[in-house]
């Protein structure tokens, strides 16, 4: 039946950390694999109890088919909250989407031909790679520095693209404690990025699941709220805020671009489900997301700091090895040694109990064979400590093996 | 920003149905035209017990991510159900999904090229054309008879595209009371339909939202039920036997096909909402699905009746006005003589207070412009006695109108 695939389906490669997550499932092994909220973290009795009142008092509304734009009692509930993160919004400018993964299908839907350039970090969240790649993207990757995208590679880029007179389309970033780096762009980078974008016609999809965790130093404006022309098209998604399992996010843009959009998404999935929908208006409504989010900036800290101590405490420190020290958000990012393969060192590592995702996949241009994502915000602090001593000894003994191999 | 578009978001047209339900929403009027389950059949009061219990108990499981294939459990819960229909599967032919418009989205995305025949009813339903627009297939209609597809017609389209050249790739249809007709397809004509996909090498899109809602007649089995080889991919919702707003579907194919739509699904949106596969797994495991659709089947043969009934009572008969009869489901149909044009008569009906959908948006060859869906599904049965009655009036006085026009 193979002949029956379409071209795009093609484009597309198993997950390489969807494969790996299942060997790190079991309990003896910590895994600082998944990209999950704290299970802990999550309002279960506020939930419960407008769920329960919901279904009883409102079936009627919540268990029926709703608007492909999103209920209206959702995105009015979102409006407060999205004005204190400086988005000044109508409920037109608001459109639900199945999470923010939905987000990524539906801009690829509406705004990707085949071979038309989206440029992206390197390295960047694996779902918008696996999202564009359907809708065979070609995708550029760009440098992240310290401070966010290396702009004048970009520019480089931007040439050479024009030059090969292909068709310039999007960049696509997540600009605050970035997945799967932990970095955060700086200001003065937004700003660059929006000229650039402004001056090369090209939209910006602003990806953003993580900027209501910052738990250490300023919080920095949206390109969003900077931009005047509707030409960012945000992504905001309650996953990491609220709970991963209700599935919603939503997308922002104006005009016609929003107008296709909501298209794409009526031929995608007719409607995002009203019964969560309203679980979150009500939370939103009646809870203080203010206060839980003060809740969980304090845990991620923690964890942050258990790791990042933990770390320097078991880590070598001779061997040129580096890791980020992110201001917020669930991931931190490590590079080894140009002589360490993290693909390779995998097995290795779950021998040992403790689980990482490999760099590779997060960059479109199959670098990053020595670098490793990290996640601190599933397990316990002393599990983090426990999870790096083990992750630190296999560090020490692959780097042992390759000196003895290249002496020998 | 119109440039910026990709040529498969122009392709997909603007709802008519969505802009006209926006109109048909006031309270005094009657409207047939949405294709909505029953409120007042969901089972909310086991939901908001299994709801309240999900949330408070198992948190950590329903509000995080879940499998991109579905739960495990909601998978398992709903294998007895698909065995009641002729469906012995295993957990791994089975894909859950937002609901079956995703089901259609990820056919199309693994199937579909630009330019790909995809053969389908005239008229068939609305979301199936939106979808595989979106992917650019050539849709070609071939007329719906009593007892389903025109196989001869079905042979000679076929015939025609293998002369142009083109790629066949599959047969689309809703074999049980079929939307928007409420036909049900034969056992001959399902047989005839896997015999040419055989022959053709064509994957057979079985859609059976409706399956279950029958009310009359003998069960007819389903075409995968006789696919002996994988050709046939079934959609089965929960939308129209449990409810709409949990957006619950699941996709069933086998091997290789349902390893790249599980890749798709991947991409498209992560994984559906570990709450509502959970919400619904209980209500499988601990509430009566038999008792539970023997109860709708009671409803919707009622509001059938009255509505057959109401036709018969007030619509002219002299005229050469026909409607179905259908022995399930949520519609049926009506074809006005050819000087009648339902765009054109909606306006007249609305304000006569009762609502249709215009039957020309089924069509995918711009035909149908003297046809209608009648949704006898949420109107109470004297609802459905009164609306028929404001209906058959306009349709009087606009047949009336034609014939002073066609004398003068």
């Amino acid at each position: 039946m193979k002949d029956h695939f379409a071209r795009r389906a093609l484009a597309v490669k198993r997950s390489a950390i969807r494969e790996l997550l299942k060997l790190t499932e079991k309990p003896d092994i910590i895994s600082f694999a998944g990209g999950l909220p704290d299970p802990e973290t999550f309002p279960r009795e506020e939930l419960a109890r407008i769920a329960a009142d919901e279904l009883r008092g409102h079936y009627r509304n919540v268990l029926q088919y709703g608007l492909t734009e999103g209920s209206l009692t959702f995105r009015q509930a979102l409006l407060p909250w999205l004005r204190t993160q400086g988005l000044h919004l109508e409920l037109g400018q608001l459109l639900v989407t199945t999470a923010s993964q939905q987000g990524l299908d539906l801009l690829g839907k509406a705004f990707i031909d085949p071979g038309d350039v989206v440029f992206c970090d390197l390295p960047t969240y694996l779902g918008a790679i696996q999202a564009f790649s359907l809708f065979q993207a070609d995708k550029v990757g760009v440098p992240l520095l310290e401070d966010g995208m290396d702009v004048d590679v970009l520019e480089e880029r931007i040439r050479e693209a024009k030059r090969a007179k292909k068709t310039l389309k999007a960049i696509y970033v997540i600009p605050d404690f970035q997945n799967p780096t932990g970095i955060t762009t700086s200001w003065e980078k937004r700003k660059r990025l929006l000229e650039i974008a402004r001056r090369e016609d090209l939209l910006i999809f602003e990806d953003n699941p993580y900027g209501e965790l910052r738990f250490a130093g300023e919080p920095i404006p949206s390109i969003r709220s900077m931009d005047t022309e509707g030409r960012v098209i945000m992504l905001v998604t309650l996953s990491k805020v609220l709970s991963a399992g209700l599935r919603l996010a939503v997308l922002i843009a104006d005009g016609e671009l929003m107008e296709v959009l909501v298209r794409m998404k009526q031929a995608t999935d007719l409607c995002t489900s009203k019964l969560t929908q309203h679980l979150a208006a009500r939370y939103f409504n009646e809870c203080s997301i203010e206060d839980h989010l003060k809740e969980l900036r304090v845990v991620y800290r923690g964890k942050r700091d258990a790791m990042v101590a933990a770390l320097e405490r078991y880590m070598p420190t001779d061997e040129g090895i580096i890791w980020t020290h992110p201001d917020g958000g669930l991931f931190l990012w490590v590079s080894l040694p140009e002589e360490l393969d993290t693909d390779e060192m995998f097995p290795h590592t779950l021998e040992h109990k403790v689980a990482y995702v490999p760099g590779k996949a997060f960059f479109v241009d199959g670098t990053g064979h020595n670098t490793m994502r990290l996640s601190f915000s599933v397990s316990t602090e002393a599990e983090i400590d426990e999870g790096i001593r083990r992750l630190s000894a296999v560090v020490r003994e692959e780097l042992a093996a390759k000196r003895v191999g290249s002496v020998a």
